[in-house]
């Protein structure tokens, strides 16, 4: 039985299932292949690509499938146009992280979408309910690319505590699984965002070397910090970090930030040009500590199918015993 | 009905909830009332104080209740004759944490005790596993107090996948109330760790107005880093550092510890003084992220008793949906 949560009901798909709104990589093909196997599919605005945007959003509003549309909150308000763009495209939702989302909920609430604010901290979720938020995504560190620092397993139930009675709260940082689903529902939430498993799926579209590390990975060898943005010349406002797969480029400059900073002149032209050939021992592969989780590269709708099944049982059977045991 | 697991069975305990090892403030009369409410309580054993365990161990070995003897590993390999102290008092299980376990496993298994390893990455659940711990508890970043950088959500089913065939696995870090052991559970963990939470009861042997601040804490303002262990001029070896509430001290030295190091010749001297009054803007309250969770400071058998029956209730019901809706 499908595991309905106010979540599923206000978005109206069947899993309580999120596509993490990757810029670039969560393009229209990956979410309207999430959204077709009852997930919910948010393309990755990301920083605000007038043109990338164009070229994504007809496949969407031409689809019968729901979605929506993420953007990085701070790069929206250099670019506020882009919001119209998107909201021309009838999505049923726009997700907005890292940043204020106070210029922007009047014209979301009016147009009939529903505002996914993803927050790091307790204080930022009330903040985005005062605000508008229906739905708050309560992202653990866990989670690949930018962030915070709490954790997702004492973040989830305080955030839960703090809003659930005004908001939706879904659970992201750390969900490679049914087993994370699962533990979700159980600390409060109603619902999860996937990322890093989405981004190791064949339609995302991100680099084939960058999946092939991803499955490759431990978990062990994620690493949070600045080094990345500060490679790209890219660096994030306070209080924002990302987390990559560790490789020699992270391993060189950790600690070493500043340093850094000063050897910019070459490092930055040499960490584009590795960017641009897919030399991943240098370019960061963005990705979160449930990396750990991902051994194959699935079609996306395989992943969302499994997930939802694999919680269902583990909820269904509901004692701690035999399911510890699996 | 009480969660059955393989930790309850090896620990002939009767709900899967472990007290903390916390140095000091896990003491007799805090193990014994976390035995006594159907928990397993183990003896903060910490860095090793003959006089301390030597007035602790009496009440333990008199009473009829199951308990274990937990040690930080490096410091128990300076004075490994505290091992055969604890052994005497006939424990269940050694609780072994932050260091190389193998010197002493051949005493603890030669004495029918169970080795508990905590560790904070699946390379050293593996490695604890291969050298012979009975029961590996994974520890994520939230807790308090010392440990590594790696999230719970995403370590435990990491860990259940590497080791659980051989082990017992637990949960540690961020786990505050009934939806912590439900989702611990859910995640593939066996039963969980209780560190703050039970600082915060009646029974620990912490200062009130350390109690006092977690009570009023949000979990938002603890602080994960090296400034305590530099105040206190107790630096742990890599990789570990410590969780704390954020205070006036730590917002003051938070990105200079260096000149902390530099500035010990008086730091030092007003840290061990603001230790002894409990003045906690300068000294530290050890805390994880759970202290979201912490309202009250109850009797610990009332903690332990409200969080198994929450947990039991959750999996009961067994629904992601009501569930979320609590």
């Amino acid at each position: 039985m499908p595991l309905s949560t106010r979540l599923t009901e206000m978005l109206g798909c069947r899993h309580p299932i999120l596509l993490a709104a990757m810029d670039v990589v969560s393009d229209a093909r990956l979410t309207l292949a999430v959204s077709r196997a009852g997930g919910f599919g948010i393309l990755g605005g990301g920083y605000g690509d007038r043109d990338w945007l164009a070229a994504q959003l007809p496949a969407l509003r031409e689809s019968d499938q729901g979605f929506g549309v993420g953007f990085i909150t701070w790069s929206l308000a250099r670019r506020p146009e882009l919001l119209d763009l998107a909201l021309a495209a009838k999505p049923a939702a726009i997700w907005l992280s890292f940043g204020d989302p106070a210029p922007f909920v009047d014209k979301i609430k009016a147009s009939g979408c529903r505002l996914i604010c993803q927050v790091q901290t307790v204080a930022m979720a009330r903040d985005a309910v005062a605000k508008g938020a229906d739905i708050i995504v309560a992202q653990g560190a866990e989670a690949g690319g930018h962030g915070d620092a709490r954790g997702t397993f004492a973040l989830v139930p305080a955030v839960a505590d703090a809003v659930a009675d005004k908001a939706v709260v879904v659970a992201a940082g750390g969900v490679g699984d049914g087993r994370g689903l699962a533990a979700a529902l159980m600390l409060g939430a109603e619902g999860v965002v996937l990322g890093t498993r989405l981004y190791a799926s064949q339609e995302a579209a991100g680099h084939d070397d960058a999946k092939a590390r991803m499955v490759a990975a431990t978990g062990d060898d994620t690493v949070r910090g600045l080094i990345f943005d500060i490679s790209r010349q890219n660096l994030w406002p306070l209080p924002f970090t990302g987390r990559c797969l560790e490789n020699a480029h992270s391993r060189r400059w950790s600690g070493r930030e500043l340093a850094l900073m000063q050897a910019m002149g070459e490092e930055s032209k040499a960490y584009q040009a590795a960017r641009k050939k897919g030399d991943f021992d240098v370019a960061a592969v963005i990705a979160g500590e449930s990396v750990a989780l991902v051994h194959d590269i699935p079609p996306a709708g395989a992943i969302v199918r499994e997930i939802a099944e694999k919680a269902e049982a583990l909820l269904a059977a509901g004692q701690g015993g035999p399911l510890a045991r699996r």
